[in-house]
């Protein structure tokens, strides 16, 4: 399966670029098709563009579903999201050699633009599901070239009429387990190729406008100049300190500039924060204090500040039954916490959901950097495997 | 005239987007052909693309020209460039208004590609026409889509055979006299419309590339991070201190990060730096300054850093004779230095050349806030004319 997966959104350079709604995108989704029918599972589409495989009739209900999601970050790596796609292939391959009884539905799920990389929010496919994406608030969305999602969907050959919460089918799900690459070394530093999620940290997206005015970069004084870079560069490293103090993170990872010419001071620097915190209140106040430090050196600088929060995420802390019901299933797996948001986070609202972490040596993660090695891929899968055939 | 250019290349938000041969730099270019043939001006284009429109023959010699360029900035003023053409214009027209006996060939002339916004470098119709840039200098040029130089001539309708160094034009011109809107307040704050150029400080532009590594902006441990963006925030507050302490002017402008992608930590981030100082070792002790501190900095963030320097242009002083006959032919016209680049500086290595600026209320330059008064253009024709009756 890797091999007919791995070159497909594969950029120059190795990583890849699997945007939603994309040539790219729906390369990745005619594999899921293919991997579907191959077994002989049922597969259907949802009205928000969430690809499904089904054993068994879902609408019997208490289904037991895996799954992750195929788009990528910009230069993203090869596991994040398509693994635990994979994985669920591989272990309901698994759960068929084994020679399983099924008493409850198994799906296998794709959730559709995970990754936010195109319209700037991420886990759009599970939050229009779940309702805590609106239709309203989907149809407000674009990519950089001013395509809105339901403009984007359709080019893609997808009615965006569907869109919208889907209770039904949410309903009919009895628990949800994703496996996902680690996004950190925490599993690196133990024997286990394996651990469970206790819980995700509350984050967030805040968008910096940093307003000044454009000049000539030759001929205006120093003085003069209103440069909205410098507000942008102090609250950058504002943000590291901040979070650095509280035991958070905050990230600039993305910037655009107008007019963005080499011998133009800039009329408008915009920044993302990235911020995430063990707790919602300590996010809010790293965040708070960010945006102190860039309105006091706004006002230093001559340049108006504006923060507008894109999106926020609350702590997900994983249903506490299924989590020990998984860890009791692996033996002494570790149970741990991350700061990266997940479908699984957002179905956590709605339906009883677990997670599994497969050890990533590097601890890279969002770049090609991040990797498997083949053992602990099979041990996932075997885990996987394992903990679905206990719920199935 | 102004009536029919201000339209041509505008963008939304009222700035201007004429990049060299795209279809708004086409636009102005016709314009500039339909001024010449209106007035029964020779209209020729050189081999670099330069427009002329003659009044005599050039190849008489010792020939009087003015002008200016058309290309704008990324949304750029209406007067940066095409003040100095149409003035031009205006000014022959008002010699023929004054039955002025023309003795020497009289032209005027439009630069491509002044602003080096579509291929990263300024003044690149006169280099090329005085050698300073090369045929194989002029090919390695690329636009952000990878297209060169060479390719978007000819995509224009225009024959890129003939770039080169143009040795015969040149040595027929006896006089250049580019008149420019003021990229500052000097005038503001006097009673002159119009100034005289002393010289153009030494500046250049330097490309930063800070090297990290591409991570999960929710997973990676703040110490774990090798994050550019810190890096580069801190570069672009040294060189504003550096440059202050100076005396010189340094700005990052232009700014490019991989992936560029709000959750993820960026692998590279790009910044340009444009500096220029009074002089060449004032100049070339900030950029080496702004330099080691970015290296510092890269070492405490685990970023290599590497400087590029993308182009530098020396200190220009105008030819004295000719800088002294406009002075006391405009009466007590100011006497200035800028720090801005100009045709007229790259011309002066070949030609004896002279400027002229237009009082600039603002002093806002490179933006739609840039202006001119009515009065104060006519009083920029007027000197502009007389200048030149003085000459030919």
């Amino acid at each position: 399966m890797w091999k007919e997966l791995q070159p497909l959104g594969r950029h120059t350079g190795g990583g890849y670029r699997r945007y939603a709604w994309t040539p790219a995108d729906a390369e990745c989704r005619a594999w899921f098709r293919e991997q579907a029918e191959a077994r002989g599972l049922a597969y259907e589409v949802d009205g928000n563009g969430n690809q499904w495989a089904w054993h068994g009739d879902p609408a019997a209900g208490d289904a037991v579903v895996s799954g992750s999601h195929l788009d990528s970050v910009p230069d993203g790596g090869a596991y994040d999201g398509p693994l635990g796609v994979l994985s669920a292939f591989a272990a309901y391959d698994e759960l068929r050699r084994r020679g399983t009884e099924f008493t409850r539905p198994l799906g296998i799920v794709n959730f559709t633009d995970e990754e936010g990389a195109r319209f700037g929010l991420s886990c759009v496919g599970s939050r229009l599901a779940t309702g805590s994406l609106t239709v309203e608030g989907a149809h407000a969305l674009r990519d950089e070239d001013g395509v809105s999602l339901p403009r984007a969907m359709e080019a893609a050959g997808h009615d965006p009429d569907g869109l919208g919460a889907d209770p039904v089918r949410l309903a009919r799900i009895g628990a949800f387990v994703e496996l996902h690459i680690e996004q950190g070394r925490a599993l690196a530093e133990t024997e286990h190729a394996v651990a469970v999620a206790s819980a995700i940290w509350p984050h967030g997206r805040w968008r910096f406008d940093f307003n000044g005015e454009a000049n000539h970069a030759g001929t205006t004084r120093l003085e003069d100049r209103r440069d909205p870079m410098l507000t942008y560069a102090n609250t950058v490293l504002a943000a590291r300190k901040k979070a650095r103090i509280a035991g958070a993170l905050a990230t600039f990872g993305k910037v655009s500039v107008e007019p963005n010419g080499v011998n133009a001071v800039p009329s408008l620097v915009s920044g993302w924060l990235d911020s995430r915190a063990p707790d919602e209140e300590t996010l809010a106040t790293v965040v708070g204090e960010i945006e102190r430090a860039a309105g006091e050196r706004g006002v230093r600088d001559g340049v108006e500040v504006r923060v507008t929060r894109e999106s926020t995420t609350p702590l997900v802390e994983f249903d506490h039954a299924l989590r020990d019901t998984l860890a009791a299933r692996l033996g002494d797996a570790p149970v741990l916490p991350t700061g990266a948001g997940h479908d699984a986070g957002i179905l956590s609202a709605s339906v009883p959901t677990a997670m599994l972490y497969v050890r990533n040596p590097t601890g890279v993660s969002h770049s090609p950097a991040e990797s498997a090695t083949e053992d602990d891929c099979v041990a996932g899968v075997t885990a996987l495997a394992d903990v679905l055939e206990g719920l199935v």
